[in-house]
Order: C-alpha cells, then sequence, then structure tokens
C-alpha cells in the first residue's frame, strides 16, 4: 500500500512520517508540500532524517489521489479547508490531523480560528475520529486535538454514565511545548519556558469547541467547561487534571470501576488501578494512561489524564484511525510501550 | 544586632543564612545544628559556600538566647516542638519555618504530621505569621507553608469579600523540588522528574490544615477546599491556580478591584493589570504575584497566583516577619526585583 | 524464535525490552531476575508498563539454554562474571551488556572495576561488539560501554589511518543522567542536575581501558587519551567532542573523506556534510552522528560524535549485535530515525 | 551618587539594573534607551518589572554627563563605536559591556564582528577590565566577554607561569542560554535546546581574539588556542574546560599551588582544595570557581572553571570595574554567595 502525507515538516508531520515509515501495511510514503511548486529533498527541510532522500513534491490532489490509498494532512489550520475538498468530492479517504473539519458548526470554527470556515456540505461530511471511542468513520477523519484527547477521554465515563453535577467541571490541562509548534517567538524562547510555567489563551484555547461539541452529545445537559492551559518546561507530553463534584457521594472504587467499564477493551487506554499517572508513563507511546480519585471531603472527583500530543494527541491518534479505516488491527505500527527514560 | 539560626543545610536554611548575610540591620549570625554536638565548619555541609569559615555549633538554648536577639529554625517537621520550649518559656522571640507550631489544635498536627505536638500550651503562645495579610505577632512566629502561602493570598480578597460559593474552590498547585526538600529518593532522580509532573500527596497535603484554619477565620463558611500538587520540572517556584464559582456574576475589572484593595499597600504583593503571571516573575524575590479571571460562560473566577518557596514560602517570609517584629521597614534586606533571567 | 533476558529492572534493561518486543524475528521473550528466587510480574517492577503481564523467574541457567536461542544479560557490573560461566561452558550465546567481559587482561578488570575478574579462559572467549566496525564475533559478546562506543566511532578513522598525533587525543565526553543509573544519590537529585553541569570520575571512568585496548589494537602507537566525563541535565544521550593534533596539516574535507571511507556502508553511522551534530539527532534511534571540522590555525581536528547512551551505547547495539550473531538484515527491528522532537 | 544606564532591556542590562538597584553607593539610575527618541515606562520593556516605574528616556550624551557619575552601556555590539565618542572625548567614565572597544586592533574587529570599528584613537584610551587580575583602569573601561573571562582566569597562572605547552590548549566551553541573547531564532526555540547539547560559531567566536590579545600580553609564546564553545540546556552559567600539556610533570598539588599563589587575594576567585566545580556553585554570585587537576598518564592538565555569565560574565564584573574605578571595596553590592538552589 502506497500511502500520501501532506506536510512533513512540522512535529505532528514528523512524527507520522516515523510512524508510516515503521508500519508494516505500508510500502511506500509519498510526501508533498502544501505550498509553492518547488521539489526539494527531504533531508534538507529534517534536518534530523539525514540519511533519507525522499522528495517532497508539489501539491497536486489528482496525483495523490491517483497513486495512493489515502492522504494524510499534517498541515496547520486553514490549509485543508480548501486543499482537501477535491478529495471529499471524490470520496477519497483523507485524514486530517488539523482542526478544520473537526466543528460541525462553520460559525463555531469562524469565531474560535478566526478565519472562513470550510463549506457546510464539506465539514457535514467529515467525522470527528476519537479513535478510543470507537464510532464509524467516514471518508474523512477529522483526527482531535491534542488537549480536546486527553480531556475527552478523562470525561467520557463521568459525561456518559452522568455521574458529575454538569456546570462544576473544572479542567486544568498542561502541556509541553511540541504542543505549540515550531514557530520561534518570546514565549517559546529556551529562557521564557525553562524553570517556568505560562498560561495562555486563558478561556480561549481552539480546542474548546470540539470539547464541548463531543461532550454535548454524550451529555447535552453540560453547558461549558473550566479549561485553562499551562505551558510546562517539557517538550512532549499532556496532563489534564479533571475535577468534578459528584452528583452523589460515592468511592474512588466506584469511580475507577465507571472508567474500567469504559476501557477495558481499549488497547491503548489504561486505569490505574491505584495513584495518578505521570507524563513518562505515556511518552513515545500511543497510549492514554487515567488515574481517578474520589475526594468524600470536598464531594470532588478528580481525573489526570496523560497522552503523549505528538503521539494519541496527533500522529498516532492518526495511525490508529488509518488502522480502524482499513480494519488492521488497531495496534499495528503502533508502540504500546512509552520510551521510558 | 546578632541573631541564631539553627539548621542550615537544608534549602530553606541556606536561603535564609544568605539572606541574613546580606542583611543590614544584622551584624552577625550564629550557626547551629539540632542534631549532636559535633562542631563543623559550614563549607564542609554546604560546598557552595567554600569561603565562608563559620562554624556550626551544637545547639544550646541558654547560649542562643544569652548571645543573640532572635533565633531562626530552619528545621524539619518534628524538630521545634522538642527544641523550642525553652525560648517560648522565656518569651524570646522565635521564627519558626518548620509547620510544628502553625496548627493551633494538637490534634490536627497529630493526623496531618504523623506525630505528636507540641504541647497545647505552648502552641497557644504562637502567631501565624502571614507576612502580606499583617496581623499582630506574638513573639513566636510560626512561618507559614510555601503552599499555604501561595494559596492564602490567592483567596485572601475571594473569601474576605465573601465572592464566591464556599464549597466551589479548587486549587491545582504546581511545585519545583527544591519544595521537597534535599533528600535523594526515586521520586526526586533527575529521570523521574525531567521532562515529567507527578502528582503527590493527593488529599493528604500538610499544608491543607493551616490553609482551611486561615480560611475559616477569614470566612467560616468555607467546609473545604480540593487542593491537588503536582511537581513540576523547576528547582525553585510555586504557581498556585485556583477556580471557584462567582457567587454572583461580575467582570474581570471587579475581581481585581477585590484584589487592589486588599493589596495595595503591600510591597510585595503585585496584582497584575492583565494577563496572568509566570512562576519566573518572582524567583529570586519576596513577592507574590496575582493574576486574576472571571469567565462569564461558566461563571468562575481563575487566581494565578506565583511565589518562589525559598522565599516568599519560606526564608523571604521569615525575614519579612523579622522585619515586622522589631519594626525594621518591611522590605529591609529583601529582593523586590526577580534574579530574571 | 525465543530469547532470554536477565534483568530488565534497569534503564537498559527496559529499553531493551522495548526493542525485543519490536523484533519481528522473536516470538517470545522470557524475563529473568538475577538475585533470589521470587516470581514477580513486571508491572511490579516496572511500573512504566501497566498492561505487561510477563512473569520476572529466577535466575536458572540451564532453563534459559533449553528454552532460548540466546540470553541478553542487562545486569549491573559484577553479575555476569559469576553468572555467565555456565552459557561458556556450553558455548551458548551471549550477549552481555555490562563490562565484565569487555576488558581481555584480568588485572586492567581488579583495577578498574575494584572487583575480582571472570576467569581469564572465560574472558578469553568473549569478543568486543563494537558492531559499526564489523569484526567476527564468537558466541559471548560483550556489548561494548556508551562512552566507549561514541568515543571509539569518531577516533577510529583517526586512529586506523594514522591521521593524528598520537599522545594529543583529548574527549571532553558529556552524557545524561540515564547513563548513571537509577539509583538515587545527592549526585542524581533533580535540584543538583538541573540547570547544572559537573564532572565526575575524572581520569577514572572504568570505560577509558576499553577505548585504549580497542584503540591500541587499531594503532598501537596511541599510549593513552586524555578523557573526561561531565554528567549534562538531560536524560538520555552523550556527545564525545574530541580534540587531536593533525599529523600533517590538511582540510576539513580530507578529514571527512576519511569518515566517510570508513563509515559508507554502515546504516547506522551518519557523517555530516556540514556542521556539527546535535544529541537530539540520534536520540531515540540506534544511530550515531558524526561532524569533523580542521582548524588551520591550531592544526587541531574537532571530531563531535553523538549517540543515545541507552540504544546505541546499550540496548540498540545489542540489537544489532544479536541481528549480526543470527545474520539478519543488521537494521531489523532497530529505528533509524530519532525520536525527534 | 547617580548613574546612567544605557540598554537595559536585554539579559545583561537587566541583571545590571538590578545590581545598580542594591548598590549601597548609588542613589539613583538614570535610564536611557539607545534607539529613536520615545519614552516608555520600563514596566512596559521589561514585564518582570511590574512595580517599577522608572522610565526609559531617549539617548542624550550631554544629559548623561551632566547628570550621572559614569554610564554603563549594556548594548548590543555595534552600538557604542559610535555612541560612546563624545564621552571619550570628555574623558567622561564609561563601562562598557560589548565588545566594541575590547579589540586594540580595528581591523581584528572588523575581521570577528563583521563591522567597522570604532576609531583607532578611541580604542586606544579603553582598558580591557579583566576585574580579578586587577591593572590600572582608564575611564572608558571594556568589559570582558563571558566566555573571555572564563576562560583567561582559567588559564591566567598556566600562561603567566608558563607550565604548559603554548601550542596544546584546548578550551571546550559551556555556555547556557542567556548567553546567546533574546532574540527568538530556531536555535533558542524550547524544544531545540531542552535536553540537547550543540556547538556554534565553532573556531568564528568572537570572544577568541580578546583572549588571545590578554594571553600574548601574559606570554607571548602561545600563538592560538583551539576553543569551542557548546550551548546547553541551562538558563545561566558557563563552564570552560581547558586542557593542556604540562611542559614537565608536576603534581595536582603543584598546579593548585600555581592557581593559589595568583588568586589568594581575589575576593571573587576560589580555588577548590579538591575536586571540580559545577554551574550552581556560582550561578548568581559574582564568583569564578576553579578546580584543576594533573593526570601523569597524558600529561595534562586539566582545568574547569565556572561562573555566572550575566554576573561575573556581564553585569557582575561591571560593577566590580565600577567599585574598582571608584575606590569603593571591591565586594560592594555584590554578591559572593551563589542563590543556589
Amino acid at each position: 500500500m502506497q500511502v500520501a502525507l501532506v506536510g512533513v515538516t512540522g512535529y505532528s508531520g514528523m512524527v507520522l512520517y516515523r510512524l508510516l515509515k515503521q508500519h508494516p501495511e505500508i510500502d511506500r510514503i509519498q510526501l508533498y508540500g502544501h505550498v509553492g511548486a518547488t521539489t526539494v529533498a527531504l533531508k534538507t527541510v529534517a534536518a534530523m532524517y539525514q540519511k533519507e532522500t525522499a522528495v517532497i513534491r508539489p501539491f497536486d490532489a489528482t496525483a495523490i489521489m491517483r497513486d495512493n490509498a489515502i492522504v494524510f494532512f499534517a498541515t496547520s489550520a486553514g490549509i485543508t479547508r480548501q486543499l482537501a475538498l477535491p478529495f471529499i468530492a471524490a470520496h477519497f479517504p483523507v485524514i486530517d490531523l488539523s482542526g478544520d473539519f473537526r466543528l460541525h458548526d462553520p460559525e463555531q470554527y469562524q469565531r474560535w480560528y478566526q478565519r472562513d470556515p470550510a463549506p457546510a456540505t464539506a465539514l457535514a461530511q467529515a467525522s470527528y475520529g476519537l479513535a478510543d471511542m470507537p464510532a464509524p468513520l467516514s471518508t474523512y477523519i477529522a483526527n482531535p486535538g491534542c488537549y480536546a484527547t486527553a480531556t475527552l477521554l478523562g470525561l467520557a465515563p463521568l459525561a456518559q454514565q452522568q455521574l458529575v453535577e454538569p456546570t462544576s467541571i473544572v479542567v486544568d490541562a498542561k502541556s509541553g511545548l511540541s504542543g505549540a509548534g515550531k514557530r520561534a517567538t518570546a514565549a517559546s524562547h529556551y529562557v521564557a519556558v525553562n524553570d517556568n510555567l505560562s498560561l495562555y489563551k486563558l478561556n480561549q484555547h481552539q480546542h474548546i469547541p470540539e470539547m464541548m461539541q463531543q461532550l454535548q452529545q454524550w451529555w447535552s445537559a453540560i453547558p461549558a467547561i473550566e479549561f485553562t492551559t499551562t505551558l510546562i518546561p517539557v517538550t512532549r507530553g499532556i496532563m489534564a487534571t479533571i475535577y468534578a463534584k459528584a452528583k452523589s457521594a460515592l468511592t474512588t472504587t466506584q469511580v475507577r470501576a465507571a472508567f474500567t467499564a469504559t476501557y477495558h477493551e481499549q488497547p491503548f487506554v489504561q486505569v490505574l488501578p491505584t495513584g495518578m499517572p505521570t507524563i513518562k508513563d505515556v511518552v513515545g507511546s500511543n497510549n492514554c494512561v487515567l488515574g481517578v480519585d474520589y475526594n468524600p471531603v470536598t464531594n470532588t472527583i478528580v481525573v489526570v489524564s496523560v497522552i503523549d500530543n505528538l503521539m494519541k494527541g496527533a500522529a498516532g491518534q492518526a495511525v490508529q484511525n488509518f488502522n480502524r479505516y482499513f480494519d488492521f488491527a488497531v495496534t499495528t505500527g503502533l508502540p504500546t510501550l512509552p520510551v521510558f527514560p
């Protein structure tokens, strides 16, 4: 099988390239740039692949569909809403790591991304590919955002089983710097990040609407969640610490049972029998590890959800969706052990 | 003026020693160990002070009171409940950086510290020295814990002015490793901490009861707070992110006004006019910087409070209490600028 | 094929386990502890493998040889000199990641490891498995040390082609903390390592004799090398910066040609066409990346050699030797791309 | 006394501002920008000084000389060669933290800085202010570079006492990111720096000529030194590891005696009686700590020199030169203890 990858110079694209290279069902990868027409060697743009000689071709939808079984887009927001339309028209399978097709409502996209959305008819073809909560997939798979993945997997049992006060949910999410992309800014300068923590996009993170869209599908009573994001001095990894008041008094064991019931068949999701996970429990793997606690003094459920933002939060989940779409075993080509240490 | 310092080999003791050395009102510092009788040169125990030749003397309460105007204890929990009694009996001034005299209720100490408490009569002599919320000081000053300081300064306006639902308070506190002390353990190993986050002492942190004691003094309606602690890959610094439902709808400007009203006369507390503080805004200074936000969608107030755990959270606040006790200008010998970068 | 692994709780053992699990020629892994007899679940000793249910069996040489095609030892120094003898007697294949069989001369082992060596007759059976400088392998493969691997691959062309003054070699080697093992000490405490650099084992590192043994085999004129080791605030990775006076004036291009001639057929060794490598060019891969420079002002050749100490410097090289021993393609089951970022 | 500071938004300028604020002989600081004419509040440009209300004035040489006793320039290369001329003409004291006046030879400046130099007559007025190797100071003090300071203090006894082979000197210098300035680039991005090491400016660092100029003044036989710079994942601090062949066999004790003889009267320079220094031994102080070793096997002297690049390597040394110039006690206003941890 041959697959196409559009966008390989960002962090997600590089990680996805590495996964596709190692995937036993994939024979060849065609690389495409999304801007301009120059053909450049991969080594030019990604210095760490010195022995790789693959070329990056100028984007060409017709050629991609002719030569490949599927196309992955690891491009920034604003690209696929334009480039993906021919694939949708042709019902050609797409896995889109960007946010352009995650929101069903074009107005929401306009508001949170501050850009023109894709046409509503195109958006209607996309399915939200939260891979560890399996649902039928269309040919256009909108791969979830990294924060959304960590948070939704931590909230799913609570929402689906209606265990919490729906107005009480607080998510204190922390992310490493690779989640913020490669752009060199004052905020991504080593001196600004090392030995430091900083909040950003308070109440304005563009993953909020896709979380609400999914949560309300699970339980329409949830009106909103308080969601903050803090940059941590770490390259890879997300920890979402989730707080919610229990609807009625229960025990940590009962909360854990709710999680185990939801995830016991999911090979990439681990519910800890005791204690809370750390980020290094997942870095380099496609796993999500969850820890739960119920504090009777405050009647509060605490859930800690950790993922590798570039694996489960991007490229790993994309390959998982690829496996699901083609009915390969879901763990094919995906690491279930972290790269610890 | 000559002062005594008992315990100089821990992080707080070392930082306190450095501050006392630079304090313009202090001429000499006598160092004491709290265990055994060996007299060792300071350079032996604190390698970074290679040119320091001060000796550490065996503990001797009589000599300390004879030679000094005050004694600082930078010792671990469980030491001053035993060693400090002669000073209390003699009404000799003590500033105690440990937790032994922070809780008025001996049973609470027994429960949270898992040790026998000091006698109730001794505890009754101690005042809780939250230095930026000035209150009269007795001769025995229990210097607050680091987490408690960051959290209480972030909650004081909300509690005193009764702005929030008293059952809705959630504190997601993060601390650097120096807060956990010098002991080498699997949890403090570089490989376990670097590129990682980990929660610890969930619902069991010993600073919880001193926060509740103070909060209920401000507003007895607060029954409990949800408080979690996460170790971050940082040497120094605490960030407490505080969430609470507003009692009635308000604005960020109104929340900020409540904070400004509380702190406008405090030289070490800064309420940001916009944005949220980062840890590096305070490291190396005795400051607490606060940022506030009100989210109308969730009716939630967010407060971010940052301090240097070894300065405002320990040695700096101790010197501030020393200044208050002797009526020196409160900023004497204390840095108000961080050591940034 | 089934393989045995003795020692899985150290960093090298964990990484080796992960590689063996993914190796397409290996069906099953039997895990053995080297101490005592208790059978414990793997998850008990390695928290990051929560879904792994493999048990660790008590060491049993007979059972290992009966059930497996080969045994890996990922044990500390001092273990295999005792436990490996039955395998040597039976000519059963062993890959030993420890230093016990690297030195042919028992007196050198005694001096540098401060322990009794294995019997000289056993040592004589071992071959030094520097996998990227292929040489015939015996059934007992002593996997090189991490510093030795980085340094020897950086020096091989210079020594073999006698390009430098043999008394002028200086190696300033830097290593991340995982190279120092899991033991919690004052030196491995996060606060001691973060934002810091420290030299250790000056002129006393136990990898010095294995480097000299190999170098003198290549060029007997080299009497000694100046070799220092500095701990850097990094989890994984070694950078060896090598300095040597050129025997006669040359150019950077000529130096590079010497390296390319040596390594052009080695899939895991990359000689940069320009610039110097960084540690992240290799972390997570089994690669060694080399950069070279000749400074005409000082007549000095500079070589920078980077490896992942747990991959090429331990587990990766062990699997590479496994592939060589069984005549599998040398890259089987081994990543040639780093896990960047 | 009132002093002027031109340039306060870079790292050195911020640290210098903090030191000047705490200096007991300084009553007031006037801040000047070097570009344009806008008057902005300090808090606007340096977020960490939220309570500081000092304004930054447009540059005005006449006003500076009228109002102040001295002017500090904490500006980038290329500024003072233009702005400082009026001060030189008026024999008004200047301490210049940039490299513009360090090299006596204008051609060297042109070559290494790739800019037009200051006039030769102006350069002739400047003295190189290596503060711990006291020499007479003119009114124009060129404050040494950070790498140069660490290296020269580590080499001075060897050069002045002619203990080494003059062609054998190798300096492997490592620096934290604050040494590379505030500019956000791909190389200063957190993801590029964290968990990584990278060499830069190989054989091209602009501190090389000022080191050679000083070394050859001490011992004209030194033709050149091999000098490499490696960026380390640390905010502050430089470690220079220096290697040189001994001219004749000696002992570590003899080497240490040479260093002690040179520095025993210098309050900021510590020669360790045993072991090697770490960066944290100096961060936050104005100290240089030196460790020495002689390896008889390779006949090599190893010197490790550590400084805080923003203190001894910039602002601290500037204040030390200020103290020397005005005959204040040399330690006035300068910390001799690191901020450890």
